[in-house]
């Protein structure tokens, strides 16, 4: 560590957090995405310390694939929120193909110009690129240190593409899902089980492509209409919305607070964030076992070689995870 | 190990099993199940000399909601492949709920009366209940076993609940839903996520339903329509089917089986069955790390308290996984 750059205490940044000061807030977050151990051990101390000023937010994932406009639909939506609503609000992206410089998902602050100047916002690309789970790790603390600094709305933009909806859709309240109206005859390019987590469907360039609206939203009911819904006390809806107007943001906004009220009185909120919490403890730990095996020498020797054996079926898989597990705890007290 | 009982040797099962002997077969997927480490020492050699003869069957899995008629519906397919295309036909069933003896799923054979019986028939319940991973291994290998054997189609059926579909998806080369027509104007009770993994839609009992059948044919169709296709060379088709008369059984295997052929010829099938491998391999260390973490004794004492602290908010996800880990780690090499 340079002797130049001043590191903040714990308590120092506890206070910056709790005081709402944005550079303090910044550092936070820097050090909560830090793989360094020891930053990740003051990282630890510092969450506890938060944790009880923690999950005040209204926190809204929202999806979608590239093109369908998220960043103008957020910025509109964030600047709504701002002025209409009086409310505070962050971003935060899940991107774990974009590096912090990457720039293809709030990479580019400049892409939420109005949102990101605004004293009441806090935008904060993606974690550099790395493991999905590092990076959706990183994400639900910083919700904590923005929860703990008085932000009332969180917004986690993710891109519509891999795992990282799931992941998006496991830390957040409500998972809104935004569609582009079918280009043809057919609604193109929807991402198996994305519908699946939406607790709203907006088709989103209502001003674009008037056409089409109806249609897609009637496709997209029928769609939704089939599946079970996760909640008897919830049918998603199917609404339309313009980022580019703002037509149509009141509505999804009065929606998703009408989604908060029946969750909260009905406990399926808190219920919800429970979960999340024990499913984030269980898939941690099993990354952790994961990481600590792939990073054994002899095992990261033999893993290659002895997976494209079981590729290609040359070896049957139970004989492949017998001999990998003998390799990894042939150097410790937990031999077979 | 009781002498009374002569355990046939590796070489011998073997033989067995390469000749079709059902009863060596019976001995040979039970070594497959037991838990017992030697027997799986000894699994392991039986599985990596019957490998080289496996891979010839058409593997089908088979799931749906309980009540929708899978067992007479498989019955009717079984018999049909045998007669008129003269297949010799295993079936096996993955369902974690259920013990050799809760019949819940296939555990009375007398549901499969006329296929038991039936000399070119092999019909075995889920292995005994456990995890769905063990299960699920076990299934896998019992099919290597029955390809050695020489079945022609290996039908997996799975109870239209939990995660069980997408593991038997995860093993299989086709996976056939049947669905039921809605009691009402909707359909109700299908799965989240079942539709995804879905290579065929059968809509059942077609026969007693059939003023609902068009209907419930369309909103299918709808719904598959609006999905990505897994394989730009397969759109899941949607038709019916009834078990208790045969009606659509033709049909419905000249499908699969050109499922198999364009899926073979275009090298899918081969490339789907590597990944399964792959990711087969990949599930079982998963498993078998996060079993040796949860069969430490300090890990054991401390993990249900942390989970409620976690569950509760009390404590923060990365200190208790860190915790964990310490305790884990505290008696071995691994230290932190």
């Amino acid at each position: 560590m340079a002797a130049t750059v001043h590191q903040p205490t714990v308590d120092e940044l506890y206070e910056g957090v709790r005081s709402g000061n944005r550079a303090l807030i910044g550092r936070a977050i820097t050090l909560i995405e830090s793989r360094n151990l020891k930053h990740q051990d003051k990282a630890q101390l510092l969450l506890e310390k938060l944790l009880p000023h923690a999950g005040g937010a209204q926190r809204v994932g929202i999806s979608g694939v590239p093109g369908v406009g998220k960043s103008t639909f957020i910025e509109g939506l964030g600047s709504w929120l701002i002025d209409q609503q009086k409310k505070r609000v962050a971003v935060l992206a899940v991107d774990p193909s974009s590096g912090r410089t990457g720039g293809s998902i709030l990479g580019d602050k400049t892409r939420m110009e109005k949102l990101s100047a605004n004293k009441d916002a806090f935008i904060r690309p993606s974690p550099s690129a790395g493991v999905l789970g590092g990076v959706a790790r990183a994400t639900r603390e910083t919700i904590i240190v923005l929860e703990a600094a008085g932000f009332d709305v969180v917004l986690v933009e993710t891109v519509g593409t891999g795992q990282s909806e799931t992941m998006v859709s496991d830390m957040v309240d409500f998972f809104l899902v935004l569609m582009l109206p079918g280009a043809g005859d057919e609604l193109q390019g929807i991402k198996k089980g994305i519908l699946e987590l939406a607790d709203m469907v907006a088709v989103n360039k209502a001003d674009i492509f008037e056409k089409k609206i109806k249609q897609a939203v009637r496709e997209y009911k029928s769609a939704l209409h089939i599946m079970t819904d996760a909640s008897p006390n919830w049918h998603p809806p199917v609404i339309t919305v313009s980022g580019l107007t703002g037509d149509g943001v009141p509505d999804l906004w009065e929606r998703i607070e009408k989604h908060a009220r029946i969750m909260s009185e009905n406990g399926e909120r808190a219920a919800r964030r429970n979960e999340q919490r024990v499913s984030w403890l269980k898939s941690q730990i099993a990354d952790r076992l994961l990481a600590d095996f792939h990073s054994d020498t002899a095992v990261h020797q033999a893993f290659g070689p002895m997976l494209e054996d079981v590729r290609n079926g040359k070896k049957p898989v139970s004989s492949a995870v017998s001999d990998l597990l003998k390799l990894y705890h042939s150097k410790g007290y937990r031999g077979l």
